[in-house]
């Protein structure tokens, strides 16, 4: 597994673990964690990852890591050392043994005129670096998995929200300003998106390595919601709906107004549904932040006495 | 420049000193040669690769080399590494300040039943690794040139012939059959395909290289013709019809009746036409198999004196 220290990938341990895996986590700086092999590795040094995948001669892959910074990796060439190491990965997989993999894409994959997404459907017309880079790999581990006789997944990630989520992003900038009593701006809101609990997210994962499916498949919940509603959402869970400013934000030109997602794979193929609904998510995710907050302050208070 | 030991590669050393390029080649192997810098690189060892696209700071980058032994170029695995090492080429050229990129793609990344192949029309659907992965770099490079401002063309080169070609490839085979007065084994042939000699091909490169154009642009004659006509020709040229076998091989299946090209980009917007007729090029590569194999029983000769 790689990416097991980031946003989706620290909530598909749990998960894997669930289903009675035996976890190997690739990663610059591991963790310590029950039940998990860490193993200190940087994917981008191409020794050290043919080094490390030889030696744990894993049956399933994994592979969660990319860059994602927020705010550039959107546009970073930083997406293309991701393609030529998970093309590497992939290669060094399957000379290890390896027989199933499992990888994730992106919903920026997908032509976002197209309203709702399909997996067999929807054109694929990626309108970021990010989005054709992760289609590129897509594609190469697609014919490769068909030329060696490896099985492969896709899972298309969606939006996601929760835990550690970046500051930057929607749903926790939202929930921080009004946890701090401060105004949040936001645009009118009324683009809908496919939105999902980090936690459902990892959980999906799992139950996709543990299956049989291949080819692509979306992570998303099935309903998308206008940004408006999950940010209403979030001002009654905190208790200050008066601190919303909808239509503070200018909506970017060119915003689709729906990037749904089709589930039919997710749910009848692998047979996964989401845990929580986005109320129970949101509120979870409320929680962590108050948690994250008053940890951070208690951390503040000892720093200065 | 890339791959200048190879087929292509060596055909288009000329036609860019013609161009007063300076010429630096790297290849495992090099070559001794006048007014080219030689540099001995293993293109997929990226420390290698580093260091000497650094050094060289060239303005212009030809990527020609890639996986290319006849008979597995089509399925090997092999094509994972050249996607992983163009990729890290094309960030390397960039970031030691190149402008211009011209990298060699493949008839092969076309949807083959749609008769003429049009680099803004026809869908791209590769049926091979090797297409597949040829389009993955292309899809990388051209949002990576995109978003960093490095201008970036991507020649498709079709069918080609002429010296040091494959024997075990179609012109070269028959050419080599009927030299030795052995009946040459062909399909029906009626199939139509765009053949060009490979001289032409390098020089269409140079010319790439020294313009402007951006984008996919067809390396072809811009006349498709039947393989049967072809095959007569060489019968013609060596003056041995006779010992054509047409149908003695079977047509493979799902083989495409007509893989054509239209050069209207390379025509008009690069200002390139092929310097001779399919008939002259066939006779320059027919006399040019007569002096290997001269030569070749020549040493031969000496051997066992």
């Amino acid at each position: 597994m790689t990416g097991a220290t980031g946003f989706v990938g620290r909530q598909t341990l749990g998960p894997l673990r669930d289903r009675s895996f035996e976890i190997h986590a690739i990663a610059r700086r591991p963790q310590s964690g029950t039940a998990v092999t860490w193993h200190a590795v940087d994917l981008l040094d191409a020794s050290q990852l043919d080094r490390i995948v030889s030696e744990v001669g894993a049956t399933h892959l994994l592979h969660l890591a990319w860059y994602a910074v927020h705010g550039s990796y959107w546009r970073s060439p930083e997406n293309l050392r991701w393609v030529e190491a998970g093309s590497r990965l992939v290669r060094a997989f399957r000379d290890a043994g390896g027989s199933r993999a499992v990888i994730a894409g992106t919903c920026a994959e997908y032509d976002w005129n197209s309203g709702l997404c399909r997996e067999d459907v929807t054109p694929i017309r990626p309108q970021s670096l990010y989005g054709v880079t992760k289609d590129a790999l897509h594609r190469v581990v697609t014919a490769y998995g068909a030329e060696v006789g490896m099985s492969v997944a896709w899972g298309r990630i969606f939006f996601s929200f929760g835990p550690h989520e970046d500051p930057g992003r929607l749903v926790a900038s939202v929930i921080r300003s009004l946890l701090a009593g401060a105004p949040a701006a936001v645009t009118e809101g009324s683009q809908a998106r496919d939105f999902l609990h980090v936690a459902d997210v990892g959980s999906a994962f799992a139950a996709l390595v543990d299956s049989d499916v291949e080819g692509p498949v979306n992570i998303a919940s099935g309903e998308a919601r206008p940004v408006r509603e999950i940010v209403k959402l979030i001002g009654d869970i905190v208790e200050r709906p008066d601190l919303l400013r909808f239509g503070a934000l200018p909506t970017p030109a060119g915003e689709p107004p729906v990037v749904a997602a089709a589930v039919g794979r997710l749910c009848e193929e692998v047979g996964w549904r989401p845990q929580r609904t986005l109320a129970a998510g949101l509120t979870e995710t409320v929680d962590w932040w108050r948690g994250a907050e008053e940890q951070s302050r208690r951390v503040d208070r000892r720093c200065r006495s």
